[in-house]
Formats: C-alpha cells, structure tokens, sequence
C-alpha cells in the first residue's frame, strides 16, 4: 500500500531523547517498509527511516531554541501532506486534532491514532462534529466512556531485537519513569520497603514536577533501600530492566499505554502495576506479572514474581507487543478503511500490493 | 457582499472583559452590517452581534474553566467555516494561521488580518510555503522585513460615538496598559515625577508579570505624585482617558497597533510615545502628541502638551480611526481580492452588493 505516516514535530522520528509517540511512529514506519509497502514519513528534518522523509520542520520544535509556537511548522506539515495526499492510498496521522477540518475537505481515507489521554473536556464538541473520522485508540481503557468512531485498538509494539531476555538476578526492583504524581514512585518505595528488596529509581524530573519532587519525593530518598540513579538514556535500559527482579508499575493515572510495560516484558521481567488505564490490557496476570491495588498486595506480588517463569514473559511479549504485530494490525486497519471508502474503486496497483501485506 | 468574520474563540465578540482582536473584530462586523452586507460571525456562542451568528463553542474559552485545550474548538470552527465557505464572497480570518491548509483545499477568496507581532522565528517558513495567503497588517510598522503577501495595512477604528472630547482638565498624565517591561510603566513614572505632574495608572498585572511588578514596579508607586489605581472597565475610560492632559504610551517593544493611542485620541487627549512598532503611523506628531525618544524629550512634550489643540485631536481620530474608516478599508480589500479571484465569474448577486458599498 501507498502510506502516509504524518509524526509530531516535537521531536525527531526516533526522538533523540524522549518522545514516546515518535518511538511508535517510527517502529511503525521501518516495519511497514520491511513488509514491502511505499510509505512517506513526514516529520522533522533531523529524522532518520528508510522510508522517504518529507521534511516539515528543520529540526524537531523541541530541540529547537529558536521555536515559540508550533503551530505554524504544523500548518506547513498539513500543507505538504495535501499536495501529496492524492498519491496515497491512506493517511496515517499521529498528531491529535490538527488535521480534521482538512481531511474532510481532501476527503481521502485516514486513520489518526490518539497518543494521549482522551478524557479531556474539550474532546466531546470534537468528536461530535467529526462523528466519522476514524480513531484508533492505544488501548481499550484510553478510550473507554469517550463517544466517537473508534475503529481499533492497536496496542504499541517494539521491535523484537530491541531488548533481550535478562537474569533478573540484580536482586532490586526498578521504577522507570517521570517523577510526578501520577507516576507512583512514593508508592514503589513504599513496597519495596515493606518487601525488603531494594528499589532502584531511573527518572527524569521535569521542570513542572521539581517543586513535587523536592516536597514530596526528596526527603524519601534518603532511606538505605532506595538508590535515585537520575534519567537513562535507551544504552542502560537493557541492564536496568534486564536484571530487575521486577518493575513497579504503582501509577495512578489512566495510562494510555505504558511502554515501559512492555520494554520489561521484553527483558522478561515481570511488571506489577495497579489497575489503572491501559494496565490490565497489557500485564497477563499472574503471567507476565501481577495487577494489584494496594501496597500490601503489591508486597505480596513482589513475593511471588521469583515463580513467574521469565522465559514466558519473554514468549508474551514476543506474541503480543512487537512492532511486527503492530504493524500487521495496522494493515488490516488499512484495508478495511479503503475497501470500505473506495469500493471497487482503489487502482488494481493498491489492492495487489495490500492483499501481499 | 456575502462576507465571514471568523474571529478567535478566547474572547466573545465583543469581549466581557479583554480582548483587543475580538473588539475590532466586532467593530467591523456591526459596521458592515450598518452598511449593508450579509456578515456571519464565527465566534463564541456567548458573543453578541448584529450578523448571523455561528457558535463554535458554548462560551469563550479564556473565561471557561472546563477547557484545557483550544486546538479542538478551533477545529470545530473550521469546519463549520468550511461547510457554509461556498455561500461567501470572501473568508475574513482573525485566527492567525490556523486555517491556511485549509484555505487552500477549498481555494475560496481569503483574507487574513494578522492581530500579533510578526516577528517570530516560526513564521519565515509558514510565509515561504503559503506565499500567496493574502494578508492585511495592522499598522506598516508590524509588517516590516516580514516577507509575506501583504495586501494592505488597516489601522485600527472604533466606533465614533464610544467616546467623546473630554476637558483633560484632571491634572494628571494617564498611563492605560498591562504592568509589564515592554510597556514602560517605570518610565512614565519617571516623566511625570520630572514633568512634576500626577500620574494616573490604569492597569491590569498579569499572572506572569507579577513578579516584575513586585520586585520592579510595586517600590515605585509609594511616590507621592504617583496614583495606582489598579484594572478599570470599559465604563471608566472616558472619565479617566478623558480628563488626563496626556497619556503616556512609553513603549519598549515593537507594539503592532496599540488601541489605547485611538481611544485615547478619541477623548482629545494628545498621546506621548517612543518611536516603536506602530506608534509614528499612529500619533501625527505635534498635532495628536508627540513621538520621543528619551525622558528628556517626554518630559519636554508633557510642557507642550498645553499647545495642543484638544478639538484638532478629536478630529483627527475621527478622520483617521473610526470603525467607519476601517470597514471601509477591509470593503476595498475585499473588493480587490473577489475581483482578482472571481474575474467575471463572480455571482451578479455580489457584483452588485460590492459596488453599492
């Protein structure tokens, strides 16, 4: 199939840094070119893919000082992928709301994941004036109690080579996040206290967060279990979660998603996490790790990963959040979107090369 | 003509409280109703107005506590803009440059009135890409080395009868503005303490400008020639516009139009400004005030102010800066860009309606 895939500007495809939804964005695109398909990336000009890049901004808005307002780069973007957008046999947003207006005017079939949190106030005006444009959600909870045309959910995958089984045998448990109070790390100290292992903490503190992290978090770090090892960067992440006997998921939140899940199930770590947003989706209870919704039962999860079989955590991840699998439910997310839209209509060309996929 | 006013959605039209762009913009629409044409706001559903309104959102949404983000209201504003665009003679945006990629999809005669200062880094390549989005400026000042397709500078106007001719014989210098660095309020107290005149002021402190207010401005004020009087309504302005000698206009930074010189104007009180942004379009220079560059300079003109002839200012506000002239203005931007457009192929409905304007 002929592709588009329209990123975020914020940071490059992949980020240099963070930037969760360029990750998926960027697995998604390679995968795609893997499997044979025409895709055209438009993001920031410091990306990097095999597929062609159509460059909308020098550089991703984040990285750069020069950037106040990204809504005009944004309208570039829109501008550039309307000139094209006749070559393609579907476009692929990743970029929220921006695009809508223009996509019914262009009228040419599209999908838009929604990366973010969807309960918002200012969704349901949006949704109810665009009722058919079609929505795939990260998860079945992000999207739970939001009224408009969800046609999927496909949850995000890596790719499979990106981590390795790991020994679990560093005797710790690890939280991996922002430092916020949606993020739980009061809490992962706390069972890590009371279950006697000690708790390795790699976290980036934004700036938001810092008057939090000093109030509240700060004087918390002191105690002999608790080692504050700061921000990691992708190189470390492997032997950070690899060697973790398990990761603390404690949120509090409706996580869209959570990467970080299935980054440790990669390692084949376990993740016990409480029941919040996309959490019970994406932990197999009692197989890839535990779902929990106090201290005292994340105690005793803490107790029981040493019998939950890594290798097998492994197996699940491999079976269920790879970028292969992503992909492969995105293609059919695809077809059924322009055999809906096109009818017999859709050049013999884009039908061949969707019936390979 | 069949003309749109699509103005922005933080505000109403007119505003409850501030609000420059929303205010011209319901200036010019109740003035193009007067004259004839077929005007249909897009605007907050609280606004007020003689045309059609088209609500795009319950409320406006600076003053509505549920709304988190704006993006999704303006993008039900486009749409609505987009569903009813082929009914117009022209599009009249007020919303910076959210609409270009669509305007061009539906390839419908625009126009845009840029309201903010253009001097932004992100606006070069927004201007490269969307060369021919026909663009008026407020003031000749805003537009400099801004390489865009300008197609007219309109000033400013508001309605003749919102003020009259005050006395100006308070006593006092007024200063009418936002407590911030680029407006210069420590510099009027200065002229006034040396001109050794009261000074009046009449401002608002923003969230973000509070601690420049308190650190900076907030030891100035205990002097005794100074008056802090703290925000005043709109009802409150002709008293205290009215009866100052002069207002002081001090501005550090390249203001793109500054409505508080014509209201000021309007009440036959001369304006004292530096040289920045629109201030010499604005100010006749010995006959509406005077343009200075230091407080040497201010203070002399506060002396000269005398000289003034507080009639000659009131009449040439009311030459120069009334609603009135400003729709008269925007009628030949119009007129110019339908013609351009539509050549002979223009409905003999809006021919008509134009040349009776």
């Amino acid at each position: 199939m002929r592709i588009a895939q329209i990123a975020p500007l914020f940071e490059s495809v992949p980020p240099k840094l963070y930037g969760g939804t360029e990750r998926i964005v960027s697995y998604l695109t390679e995968e795609l070119v893997r499997l044979g398909h025409d895709i055209v990336l438009f993001a920031s000009g410091d990306s990097e893919t095999m597929a062609e890049l159509v460059s909308c901004s020098p550089a991703a808005l984040r990285l750069d000082p020069e950037v106040e307002d990204p809504i005009p780069h944004y309208m570039v973007m829109l501008e550039r992928v309307r000139r094209r957008a006749a070559g393609f046999d579907i476009l692929h947003f990743h970029i929220d709301n921006l695009h809508y207006p223009l996509v019914r005017a262009m009228a040419r079939p599209s999908v838009t994941t929604m990366h973010g949190r969807m309960d918002l106030p200012d969704y349901p005006p949006l949704f109810a004036e665009f009722d058919e444009m079609p929505l795939v959600s990260i998860s079945d909870g992000q999207r739970r109690g939001v009224d408009a045309n969800w046609v999927a959910t496909v949850h995000h995958g890596i790719p499979k080579s990106l981590y390795r089984l790991g020994s679990g045998d560093g005797g710790y448990l690890a939280f991996l996040g922002r430092i916020s109070p949606e993020k739980g790390v009061d809490r992962a100290i706390e069972i890590a206290k009371q279950a006697g292992i000690p708790l390795k903490i790699a976290a980036k503190i934004g700036v938001g967060d810092r008057p939090y992290f000093e109030t509240t978090i700060a004087p918390l770090l002191d105690q002999p279990h608790v080692d504050f090892i700061g921000e990691i960067g992708e190189d470390r992440k492997q032997d950070f979660l690899g060697r973790a006997a398990a990761m603390l998921f404690p949120i509090d939140w409706p996580e869209p998603f959570g990467l970080v899940m299935i980054e440790s199930m990669a390692c084949g770590t376990p993740v016990i996490g409480w029941p919040c947003g996309s959490v019970p989706e994406v932990i197999d209870d009692g197989i890839t790790g535990f779902i929990v919704d106090d201290i005292e039962s994340a105690v005793d999860a803490v107790a029981m990963t040493a019998s939950l079989d890594r290798h097998l955590v492994r197996r699940r991840f491999e079976k269920r959040f790879t970028a292969a699998r992503m992909a492969t439910d995105y293609l059919k997310v695809y077809e059924a979107l322009t055999e809906e839209r096109g009818g017999g209509k859709l050049p013999a060309q884009a039908l061949l090369s969707l019936h390979a996929a």
